[in-house]
């Protein structure tokens, strides 16, 4: 484990600015610091809107702060093009950790950087991580590729469900599972939460009998769970702290096996590659792009006098021009 | 319009599962029948699970009938890995409808094909719309990037919100609401309908505010109706079959503007090329990675050694050699 980098929390808040924001200093700091990054646990808690997510990472927090850990908490919205400022409900429900000198807690929004919201959450944690906070607790809202791509960014991955979230059989979703490390049914003292556990032990055995169907872009496999697919199920009523100890020590325990297992963290950095590439990738190819070209096919294409595909093809030729 | 191409139900399914399959002679049958899909109103219908998406397609399907119209709905579920035979609880919902020949259902999953069951979607579409089908019900499931993808394939996009869906604030989004062009609050006869509504204003208004400011993956403006921002806002409960005529005449009437107006389809087929392309050069990268150099640089990253944003910009230049 490297040691700890000082940064003073205002120093934490410009960096953390700057790197959203995209400026150079600031992402060469943050590529700097990368080398100290290496002793924190990275987290990320997603699951649909209405699970308890803010009050589970609260929770979380304060068991974490009792076990005298640090824990710098990001709340990532990839939906919202509202940034630095929290979320007046999760502002409320934080506000009693905040007064923790112990304790960072930021937001993080779309601020218009193209799809640009996964990596810089990992710049923005390597940087949490070489300022030394043990725990980086990643809340992602709820359950797109955006927040896939943002838990790939984690370390550990927390997804959470909760009794009664909709009638719908496919609230619950092999997708979600699929990049789970740990699964959690919070308002475990709610109606229907066994029916919510056995949902999902139904849903993880489907995904072992069917696992590697589903593609993400550019998909590398990553928390390499499959061969040992024990994974912690575990219930908890995060308002009343219950579940809440046997959670903590499951992440903990999840977070030391990778720490020693150089070939999960080999694959974690590959799927952080490959996430990076995928970006620049597309916004190279959106520099290249033939514009007038793309007019003229969509015109014939609205007309029904072309198909969008050899449109594609053909707008793929001018990106790459070696492509069959 | 064009002239409906005489097809079976069983040349229609087989066709189907020959295009989500990938199987290349059914490609060329969909692009031949491409050029004769220009007469119906391809409506995507998303929201989240539990707000009753399903029976108010169902109410939708019951309203067209009585409307004397054809209807095809196809069920898209980008995470689930299962296909062909659609989930439980639709079928028991979808029951009474499959008896009429006027309807015309089936579902599509993500059948191992990489990112492409928006095109598929948009294919299948073209389809029956040739087939004649006067309204193709697009049913995703879930907000994710996916559903926004195969949204965009649709003519139409009606989000569907329902009262007491969590308590985040989060729950209503602004990015989802930029795909829309009529907002539905489903269940309006249970309480928090009009705090829903209420919320959905301001979130419009606030999308007005702060609009372009989300990006998508290689995004083109499409449904332009930043200029007239007077979105529908309908309130019905579908199981009651309330609000049903309204929103079915609210689909109507975007859907003529739709195709009255060449500018707009213009950015329809222009977002459906972009889309594709953003797909073929996803697969060409990753056809032309250097998976040893990945591996390298994976294990730099992983040892803290190397910086994934360096080991990216250098693939991407492998990819694309005369890059910066």
């Amino acid at each position: 484990m490297s040691e700890p980098v000082a940064l003073s929390r205002r120093e934490l808040a410009r960096l953390i600015t700057g790197i959203e924001n995209g400026d150079a200093a600031a992402l060469q700091r943050a590529k700097a610091l990368h080398a100290s990054a290496g002793g924190a646990s990275i987290v990320g808690i997603t699951g649909a809107p209405g699970t308890g997510k803010s009050t589970l990472v609260a929770a979380l927090t304060k068991e974490a702060r009792i076990r005298n850990r640090t824990v710098a908490i990001l709340s990532i919205d990839p939906s919202s093009p509202f940034s630095g400022g929290a979320i007046l409900g999760d502002r409320i429900r934080m506000r009693e950790l905040s007064g923790d000198a112990g304790v960072f807690i930021r937001s993080m929004a779309n601020r218009g950087a193209k799809g640009g919201l996964a990596h810089a959450a990992a710049d923005v944690s390597a940087v949490l991580a070489a300022a030394g906070y043990h725990y980086i607790f990643l809340e992602t809202v709820g359950a797109g590729q955006a927040e896939v791509d943002v838990a790939r960014v984690a370390d550990t991955v927390v997804v959470v469900e909760a009794p009664g979230m909709g009638d719908d059989v496919q609230a619950i979703k092999a997708g979600i599972l699929e990049i789970a490390d740990i699964l959690v049914v919070n308002k475990a003292d709610r109606d229907g939460a066994d029916a919510t556990v056995a949902a999902l032990k139904a849903a993880l055995e489907l995904g072992e009998a069917t696992s590697g169907h589903h593609g993400l872009s550019l998909p590398t496999a990553i928390h390499a769970n499959d061969s040992s697919r024990r994974m912690p199920l575990i219930k908890t009523v995060a308002t009343k702290g219950q579940g809440i100890a046997e959670l903590l020590n499951a992440i903990e325990q999840h977070s030391t096996q990778m720490l020693q297992n150089a070939e999960l963290r080999r694959q974690r950095a590959e799927a952080e590659i490959m996430l990076r590439l995928g970006q620049l990738l597309m916004a190279e190819g959106e520099r290249r792009l033939d514009r007038d070209a793309l007019l003229r096919w969509a015109t014939a294409c609205a007309a029904h006098e072309a198909h969008p595909d050899d449109a594609a093809r053909d707008l793929l030729r001018s990106i790459l021009p070696d492509t069959l």
